[in-house]
């Protein structure tokens, strides 16, 4: 089966998790408005009246007759077809689990350059997003980060849900990437404390697929039209 | 098997929305920090070295030795033992990722009080709460609460999956009965565009169980320590 990635075209954003455990699946999959120009057909599918499972927002995902919407929810059916997470329920709960958190902190992380609303541009809530990061960066990205190097610690392998790679390492391979170019400054100060974080973001990097995707022209570059923006002036 | 609930006793917030699912499955439980008296042993337990899958934050269950955290995880794993989601995949899927739409909703929500920091007072970010939350009310709450409307239209019954109530449809009762209280004027306004989402709200709320649940001490009254607070200035 082909899959379709429905998902705006010009940047990495919650669109990238999904990317990421379909290219170390190897499946195979259309990534739909980048490859057929534009949009229009990701919003067609969004407002067609035959879609019973409209999704509210991108990115989503068609597997066959099936749409499936909200990033954690596209890996979870994706972990369970493709050996990205454990078979037994526990296993396979924990990792969904570990992937609501990154999700809560993807919000967090977004909502530094847009606190006020995401429908304003960064420059009308400027003063606002100076406070928010300040806070994020000086009480959440620890507490998150230092709950993802507890979990590993105690996890009995190199990956967080143990010896295999799971789609929550893949994620936290991507907000670690995107940390390091949003906030090049706190996050290196904040990365001597996690060894075992950035451990799981060099062998992700270093999988083959993975690897390969990187280099590819695949994989777009961080913008300031995503998550993982980069203001100087935020980046204390 | 008897349920360990661990969550803030004074607040409904987050684990009001697996109190609901676990009253109306008639599931036996514990609301381990109301009635033992505290949070002191949901700290230790979310410390406690032993616990291999520990959680970031509240809410959580311990299911013999299981223990689930976040709340959209937590329904997954209730709704598949009590009835409350389909038992085909397409279906279990979509439930969760309604779920997931309305835990994302509830971060909106939350925020409009506190968007600058969680760990601030709202006192100390009121003027940007009400930049927010202006924002909230004119943009978010038409698309949200619009979004569930149009997937009722859809669903083949009166609840958002068809015929069978489901922990979604608790949830949006949830957030109906939220946004009342939080912001009267503003919700009495929007549910005029809303017959079946207030449909769904009255038939949740009139099931056995739930009107029972509703009506006793067991449930919290809405506060200003919660998701959903009610500050005059904010709702115009």
């Amino acid at each position: 089966m082909r899959y379709e990635l429905y998902y705006w075209p010009e940047i990495q954003g919650r669109g990238e998790f999904v990317r990421l455990a379909l290219e170390e699946a190897e499946a195979v999959y259309l990534d739909v408005a980048r490859d057929k120009g534009g949009t229009e057909v990701m919003f067609k599918l969004m407002e067609d009246e035959r879609v019973k499972h409209r999704p509210f927002a991108p990115p989503f995902l068609k597997a066959g007759k099936v749409v499936i919407g909200q990033t954690a929810n596209i890996l979870l059916y994706l972990g369970a077809r493709h050996g990205l997470a454990p078979r037994e329920e526990a296993g396979r709960l924990w990792v969904h689990q570990l992937q609501l958190t990154i999700a809560d902190f993807v919000v967090e992380a977004h909502d530094t350059h847009h606190p006020i609303a995401s429908g304003l541009y960064y420059e009308d809530q400027k003063k606002e997003a100076k406070r928010r990061t300040a806070d994020f960066l000086k009480s959440r990205t620890s507490k998150y980060f230092g709950y993802f190097e507890d979990v590993l610690g105690r996890s009995g392998g190199k990956y967080l849900a143990g010896k295999r790679l799971t789609y929550a390492d893949l994620s936290l391979f991507q907000i670690v990437a995107g940390m390091r170019y949003a906030f090049p400054n706190a996050m290196a100060k904040l990365e001597k404390k996690l060894p075992r974080v950035v451990a799981v973001h060099d062998a992700v990097a270093e999988r083959p697929r993975i690897a390969a995707y990187l280099a590819s022209d695949n994989r777009l570059p961080f913008n300031e039209y995503g998550i993982f923006r980069h203001y100087k002036e935020l980046d204390a």
